[in-house]
């Protein structure tokens, strides 16, 4: 059996033009402004004109913990949207717009595969509709400005050891981790040790992802913290003067991002804060925008249950004011294998035991989803080599859970492999079975809510942080951010903070290793074990073979 | 009397569908690419249809040595475009893009003024199409393999002491200009010296402006000399296999874009190398898609004549096979006045005798531009205080010269102010009067080039350089680069190298400080005293000033 490359579909797709893909929302054309003739940005007005509509039924998809075997999270989101437009419903996915430097490492985008994709998949995956290039322009904006008021004088007293507010490029590129700067004398400032994170990991992307209009997104610029006095004392965005035009330069970007699905259903992409040290879902304004315009919005977040659909629960649905109907978990029996300790060369042949001894990773992702109060649907996203046996030990696991599993075929048929979820999770949208409430109140101390999430979440027995950081948290709740939430920045392959302890782990320790304060965007980050927020290139990078074609398409981009 | 600020002039501009603009020139709507509802580029197979078609007419703008009173040449471009137009002209200007760093710094764009503007001004100053953000990641790319293949095991040999390739971005920010980066151990790479300059000055910028088609820029940007090994042996971004993905990242930006004038007709607006240590004018590829479409194309180049019109003649015309069939000087009386010795705040008042002496600048500058073959027009800019006997005075003295000089009132009449200009400029073009040749051919040596264009253009004395410079020359030509053109960094203030010496001095040396291999661009620069690649903010940066009004404006760009 041979199967077509993502690629080969995706340019076959029978694009509509964008305007077309407008209507079905009701959106009117002089209110969508076109990037070429498959993107458009939905216009400001519009978007304030629907502020008294009814909202529609928010679906969100998550998974288990992420393997190499590959899950389909993102896949799943377009084959359920496209199954519930299938049967009838009017429904919009709302996904993360890619990031362009990884691009030219090993991967490629986020636009879901095989039949079940967003196009125009190339542009996704390079410039879009400029927005990434806005956050940094915005970020580096605010860098300069940091070193330029300390050069003519520095009025503000800003400790140039405690300039917190490094720059921003988007691009693999380790040599920018960690520089000293201003060195060749006078003219250029003062030397200082600083470094370079890539695009997406930065304050200004969080913040863009979590405002609900341009006036709340310069507020939050405003109250970045960039820097500290020798006294440590906090400077903000907002004093250097910054946040106008910073707002300025976000103005467009703030704007959401429509293309379409291959069956030419309407697709929101927009935004992309980092799954770690950010909350890792599409943008605040994106899925707002599409829950007033169709009645099923289907939309994902970063990573596996743990950390995706917990942030998306404690912070996006906390700071949006909205909540999810039904969430959907994401699992392969690939997948499944692999958290029950099946290595990816062995993945090929049956193995129901190897899948039974994985379903307690799902069983724990199930149980920590439902104490939010939202009921779960599980997708099983088949995968050619799956059998029968191993899918119907699944579904007999789920249902002991009180679930039910699904088995969906979209990567290879499209909306046809999904009308059996899209039929449930509407069933279940419209049920109003869902009683959400985030896992712990704003008020509680900022220690116990990562022990909340640690314990209620992780499954582990305590968590370890010495005393420097634990000061550092009651600081910050004596200068009035107690309540703001906190944001988990751990390995995604396990509970656990090791990444090699798959399943469902018992028993371990968190061990914190910094706290840092995202004033702007509005949590606490709270690091436990290695984080990167600039990668490399490998060895080979994928640069080396993204050329265009002799038909002048992009070749070497998947 | 009160005037309108330009900002207000702009939004009241009554603009036209992008669509409609661009049927003024015969392009089908489904070859041009719109971005918003005001701006749209080009598609690259609607231009390759139009290669058998025979060309408009080339009006080069140029002006006399800039002064802070302002010439108004982008203004004159504009006003001379919609001049031709309204007397029955098929027309199109060609102008650069604004460079974003600078707009928050001391400095607006770069869009026309007062009745003569390009519109949509804001965008134009921000992120317009995104071809600037575009040239950063090309340019960025190529620095993170450099480092990346260093890290890897370095196979080509490249010294990191002999790395000539820096990042770039488009912000003004000093403390990036000089520092050690990939500091933090071995995972962060080899520490090494390097710096930011800012994008107009990347060598991707001057490639994408004389590349003819993708091809040719793929090529170009293979040629670009990124590092040489320990025994002196040049590194090509070729050798990095760069270069394909180089021109994935600019397929975009390689199309022009097109916008409209405040009367609606077509602008294109493409491209925006650094005048100094590239050849500032706007990209070939628009130049020669408007002269298909258009029969009389306005453009302009950097700087004042000495420098701009120069390069044009020398680097673009040279390189793109075409020829300007007139050209423009712009002067204006204040500016006459300042190269005749008067300081910026006296200049409110009548003195014929200033003009009277600052007139020899200009006379050198039509004298320069002949010598090229091309017949000559000038326009004299109005200003209000301007006196009808300073301007005789000018009228008189350009007849001496051999040329006329036309009074025009674009920045307060659009194009009602350059009806006799835009008239007598078409009667030249048609005329078929031009004879234009370079100033020296392909196979003149380097160093004789170099010394043609300071005697013969800045009328110097002699050119200064010591003996490692002119060894430099003699490498390069005999390893195959002795046919480039050159492309002078020099101050535009002067036609010395000292940017106090306005008027029209002799008997000055122009000494070369420095020479470049732009191996990529196809030319060698030439430096002569201070080139500044990448510019600080002020004191006080127009940033702190710039934000979004109540009405969701941008207030504080210009």
């Amino acid at each position: 059996m041979s199967f077509k490359s993502d690629i080969e579909i995706a340019r076959e797709a029978r694009k509509k033009p964008i305007q077309e893909i407008g209507a079905k929302l009701g959106i009117p054309s002089e209110s969508l402004l076109p990037y070429g003739h498959d993107k458009a940005k939905v216009g400001q007005d519009f978007i304030e004109s629907l502020k008294d509509r009814e909202d529609g039924k928010l679906i969100l998809v998550t998974a288990i913990n992420p393997t190499p075997a590959g899950e389909g999270k993102t896949t799943t989101t377009v084959g359920l949207g496209d199954g519930l437009n299938r049967i009838g419903k009017k429904a919009a996915i709302c996904i993360r717009e890619a990031s362009l430097g990884p691009c030219f490492g090993m991967k490629g985008g986020a636009a879901g595969g095989g039949y079940a994709q967003v196009v125009p998949m190339e542009e996704m995956n390079l410039h879009f509709t400029g927005d990434f290039h806005a956050v940094t322009s915005a970020h580096n904006l605010l860098s300069a400005l940091i070193d330029n008021h300390i050069y003519w004088g520095n009025e503000l007293g800003i400790d140039e050891r405690r300039v917190t507010w490094r720059r921003v490029v988007d691009m693999n590129d380790r040599a920018l981790r960690d520089m000293v700067t201003s060195l060749g004398g006078v003219a250029n400032g003062f030397p200082r040790q600083t470094g370079f994170d890539i695009t997406v990991a930065s304050e200004v992307m969080a913040c863009l992802c979590l405002a609900n209009d341009l006036a709340d997104l310069q507020k939050r610029l405003g109250d970045i913290i960039v820097a500290y006095t020798r006294t440590r004392e906090p400077i903000y965005a907002r004093d250097l003067k910054a946040d106008g035009a910073m707002t300025v330069l976000l103005k467009d970007a703030m704007q959401p991002n429509l293309v379409q699905t291959l069956e030419n259903n309407p697709a929101f992409v927009h935004g992309g804060p980092f799954a770690n040290i950010a909350h890792g879902c599409n943008s605040v304004i994106a899925t707002k925008t599409a829950l007033k315009l169709a009645d099923y919005v289907v939309t994902e977040a970063g990573f596996g249950a743990d950390l995706g659909a917990e942030k998306f629960m404690n912070i996006k649905c906390r700071k949006a004011g909205i909540a999810p109907d039904v969430v959907v978990i994401v699992a392969t029996i690939r997948a499944l294998k692999m958290n029950g300790g099946v290595a990816k060369k062995d993945l090929g042949s049956e193995d129901v035991a190897a899948v039974r001894s994985g379903c307690p990773n799902l069983g724990r992702h199930i149980a920590n989803v439902k104490s939010f109060g939202v009921p779960v649907v599980v997708a099983i996203n088949h995968f050619v080599s799956d059998t029968a046996a191993e899918v119907a030990a699944v579904e007999a696991f789920v249902e002991v859970q009180g679930a039910e599993a699904i088995l969906c075929r979209h990567w290879e048929l499209g909306s046809e492999g999904t009308e059996k979820l899209a039929t449930r999770v509407a069933q279940i949208a419209d049920s109003g079975l869902s009683q959400f409430a985030p896992l712990y109140y704003d008020e509680m101390p900022l220690f116990e809510k990562i022990e909340t999430i640690a314990k209620r979440i992780y499954h582990a027995n305590e968590v370890l942080a010495d005393k420097k950081i634990r000061d550092q948290l009651r600081q910050w709740e004596e200068q009035g951010y107690g309540h703001l939430p906190v944001c988990m920045a751990k390995t995604q392959y396990s509970f656990s903070t090791d990444p090699n302890l798959r399943g469902a782990p018992t028993g371990h320790g968190v061990p914190i290793r910094e706290v840092r304060l995202s004033a702007g965007a509005g949590f606490i980050v709270v690091i436990c074990g290695e984080i990167m927020t600039m990668p490399g290139l490998p060895r080979t990078p994928a640069a080396e073979a993204i050329m265009l074609n002799e038909a002048g398409e992009v070749e070497g981009l998947f």
